[in-house]
């Protein structure tokens, strides 16, 4: 395609609003727009660039059998009932009425649709397993949208939905899946990890996310090198530390005592002003677990992981309760509170404090800390639990290793659902042995929009983006110095005539614009090959091939031109990100 | 793909609230499922068939240059109170709030959104003329949805959406849109005319309409075989009839007379009681102009068309006040109102009534008509014009020949919209004489699947469905008579392999039904070609291949096989519908 043709415009600044690489660049090449918080318009380059991911992703689908189908956005709020999530979905879900005053919803996710559909259609075990996939859009009223396309509220994806007659069926589809994923994110040319993850709202007890390794990423992937321990984390850890005090350090405890900490209240304060590691500090936070109030004690220098919080308590909501709530708890004081002396309030602590003795406390008086504190001597805990958010330096679950942490981003993840959705929606087949049984389920989502903010992520120098060969809008530039001069004009028309009839993607820069804005432009929208044509190269014979990744040029004999860049391309096709 | 992979429940029975061809055949086949009213899911034969309509669409789009986009199905109140039309816009617009109430609507259509993408961007005449166009999922809410995806209420749709400098360029774009919408709708093999239409909410002067012809079509076509006019029926006849009755005539009228027709009161009644034809009959219809009450004067055996009496009143709304409505207007007579006497409403009339002397009306008082009544005579008229659907038979508005009628169902719509958004929404580009001037516009629709239910209109027959070649979803199905016989699954599984080596889309019935089954779905479903594979042919070393159109069968040699197939494959995309 003609540049002069292509409708791409460029900024000069970053968006007002935009924090990250991707969210910049997107807009400064001209690839995306802003509608509304979170509601992108994808222009011309942009939306090239979103159909080649698409259509990764749907090879890949495609390879493992799945079969694609078109569910609408438009959702009936009967089915969500059906399943108990209409409830469950907060605000996140959008809803509306329609001319008739029935409840629908702009659909977040599928399942609750996919297992309607299927439970009409298939009844006996002969029919399974099925795997159904759509690349569709979805709608999330995200609280705080942002990021550009990493947190969107209405963004492409490629949901996919697997029914079973039995576990070891819906595994060997959830391994299938996985790979396909693996390759799917590979052919992007990204680095990754796969990671335990929380299965949240979508439910089910196994699920895995696909992470890709960027600083831009909202989540943290906690792993080991040592084995191969990886986990989002919001579920990173789960194994309680086992490893106590024993009874010869009990004998050794201090008497518990109270210091007047007037005014210091956090535990940097405490720390600072009682000249004590953060370490030696327990932190106590009051929380109401499906309204109960319950105090969870941490120490000093790490956070609650709510996640954790909810599955040890068995609560479905967790909701923290912070100081400037406790004006309704009047035995609650306010930056003070402390295990020591709180009645009727369960305690449960992180298996943390196990090797802890003689911490510090809130005294559950204004400006008061008790020091010497130890647990079961003066006061009991309810139940103990990994209650920590794990970070890197921690033992490593599986191996006792050293953890590390990294930021990613979630590009895919894939659960094992089980009967979630079939048993509460009554949605049985007949199994070999006769009975009416509920199916096994699996699911598995990418997000295609988010994939292309993740590879700008993991591909962009100062200058632009650096587009992968396979996701690239167009595979090569080709940019005459100067559009006026007819021999230019001359080899950058037969060069882009000979590319396209070998098949290769390729724009020419036909403007009447100065080298330096189009080297810029170039640069800043990441094609993968730039294809210089001008006055001292035609001297020689020749054109200039220059690399986006590695900046390299080389010169290239008019004549040898078309075939050198066939082969480049294909050397990029396969080694991706690579040097070629 | 083998069949027995693939997920395409077929019926036995029609689904209850299917009226047509093409909503029962992608319900029986297995194509598409309903969700809620117009709501439906395409499952993977029909999601097949979507995609190839899609592609189709798409290269004659990005053939005459238009580029690809993808705008967001939530669209802020914003935008559409710029233009007016968020109050224009009745209930069949989908409005939903977000969770920090602020409107939003899921788009019919995008002017607005794009007007104020390319306002942004595009400020001088030097980057006009842009043609962007989206494949895009759209929404509205129609009052009742119904014949399966031809009025759906979420629906996939091409949109594209043009600006220009001058009224000569836009011409010049929707000339090459008109072009690629006769491509596209030739490609999927359809019987179509382009007629004159009335633009409705969309706006602009010029539209015109693609109509698929079809008995299923909700849209009445009027057009003539003596010239080229064809019209929608909603805006077809648009010339007043100049001939009127002479002053010779007027000498030979009668005196006008009340006559008693108890309990006589529509059209039909009053013929039948006064023994006078339909056509010496004037039926008077009382509206309301933008609130103001008129009457509306037709010929006894014609309709008033709504669209033409609002141009002609030049009133936005125009709403009809039934006999049952008039208890608020004490001097309206139900089912006895006529012209004379009739004070303080202004009449309209049709211009048929020019040619009729002696015409019976009703006589503004219970139970009775007056006869020999005469326009200018016994009333006036405030104003002339076309105001009657017009119908086959009927002069044609260009040639005088006679029209005809024909039923069909619109596929595409282009409107030259002149400068309807860019004025209301302050849309301005710096034109070459240094002025800031709206941009003129042009908008282009064409139902993406709607599309794949006209074809189907057009193309089944008692069997089932009969795909053209272009948009089957698979070209060949491979139907082995006996799976379990291994001589039947070589040859089978060879020319299967074969022919996916070549290219060709191909399905293999590996299933393990009877031959019966396989043939009734292998019709019903429309594949364009059925390569048997049966005992009896193999003794002759033949397969027998089976033309879906023209049910015709031949047998061909198994070696000979896949050439003769990719033969009758390539000749069948190529010449479509007909016979090969």
């Amino acid at each position: 395609m003609r540049l002069s043709e292509v409708f791409f415009p460029t900024l000069k600044e970053d968006p007002a609003d935009a924090e990250i690489a991707s969210h910049k660049l997107m807009f400064r090449a001209g690839l995306l727009r802003k509608v509304a918080a979170g509601i992108y318009s994808f222009l011309p380059l942009g939306k090239r660039v979103l159909a080649k991911v698409e259509q990764i992703v749907r090879e890949e689908m495609d390879r493992i059998g799945a079969q694609e189908v078109l569910l609408p956005a438009l959702q009936p709020a009967d089915l969500w009932k059906s399943s108990g999530r209409w409830d469950q979905y907060g605000p996140e879900m959008m809803r509306l009425q329609d001319r008739g005053r029935r409840d629908f919803c702009l659909g977040p996710t599928h399942e609750e649709l996919i297992t309607d559909l299927v439970m009409r259609e298939v009844r006996s075990y002969r029919q399974l397993p099925l795997t159904l996939y759509q690349i569709q859009v979805k709608f999330r009223d995200e609280t705080r949208p942002r990021f550009g396309l990493l947190r969107g509220r209405e963004f492409l994806m490629k949901d996919a939905y697997s029914f079973h007659a039995n576990v070891e069926d819906l595994q060997v589809t959830y391994e299938k899946m996985s790979s396909a994923y693996a390759r799917i994110i590979e052919r992007c040319g990204l680095e990754y990890r796969v990671v335990e993850a929380a299965s949240g709202i979508i439910g089910g007890k196994v699920s895995q996310e696909f992470m890709v390794v960027a600083d831009a990423g909202e989540d943290v992937i906690i792993y080991c090198d040592a084995c191969s321990y990886s986990a989002n984390q919001e579920t990173a850890g789960g194994k309680v530390e086992e490893q106590q005090v024993n009874d010869a350090d009990d004998a050794k405890v201090s008497k518990i005592q109270k210091i007047e900490t007037p005014g210091h209240s956090t535990v940097d304060e405490v720390s600072r002003f009682l000249k004590v590691a953060p370490d030696r500090i327990v932190k106590t936070l009051i929380y109401k677990a499906d309204s109960k109030l319950i105090a969870v004690l941490v120490r000093g220098d790490t956070e609650v992981n709510e996640a954790k919080l909810a599955d040890l308590t068995s609560a479905s909501d967790i909701e923290f309760v912070s100081d400037k709530d406790f004006a309704v708890y009047p035995d609650l004081m306010p930056g003070f509170v402390g295990p020591v002396g709180l009645d009727n309030v369960p305690i449960f602590a992180d298996g943390m404090l196990r090797m802890m003795r003689d911490f510090v406390v809130g005294a559950n008086e204004k400006d008061a800390h008790l020091i010497n504190v130890n647990w079961d001597i003066d006061f009991e805990i309810g139940k103990w639990g990994d209650l920590h958010v794990t970070r890197a330096g921690e033992g490593c679950p599986v191996c006792g290793g050293v953890l590390k942490e990294a930021r990613g981003i979630e590009i895919g993840h894939v659960f094992q659902l089980g009967t979630k959705y079939s048993e509460t929606m009554n949605a049985n087949f007949l199994a070999e042995d006769g009975n009416l049984k509920p199916y096994i389920m699996g699911c598995y989502g990418i997000g295609v929009s988010r994939l292309v903010a993740a590879i700008i992520e993991q591909f962009h120098d100062e200058r632009g983006i650096i587009w992968p060969f396979s996701v690239a809008p167009f595979t090569v530039i080709i940019i005459p110095l100067n559009w006026e001069i007819s021999d230019q004009r001359r080899v950058a028309e037969r060069l882009y005539n000979d590319l396209q009839e070998a098949n290769i993607e390729v724009s020419l820069d036909d403007r009447s614009v100065s080298p330096g804005v189009k080297f810029a432009e170039a640069d800043l929208i990441g094609f993968p090959l730039q294809a210089v044509v001008g006055k001292r190269g035609l001297e020689k014979g020749c054109i200039e091939l220059k690399h986006r990744l590695s900046l390299r040029k080389e010169d290239i004999e008019i004549g040898a031109a078309p075939e050198r860049i066939v082969a480049v391309a294909q050397k990029g096709l396969e080694e991706l990100s690579r040097e070629v």
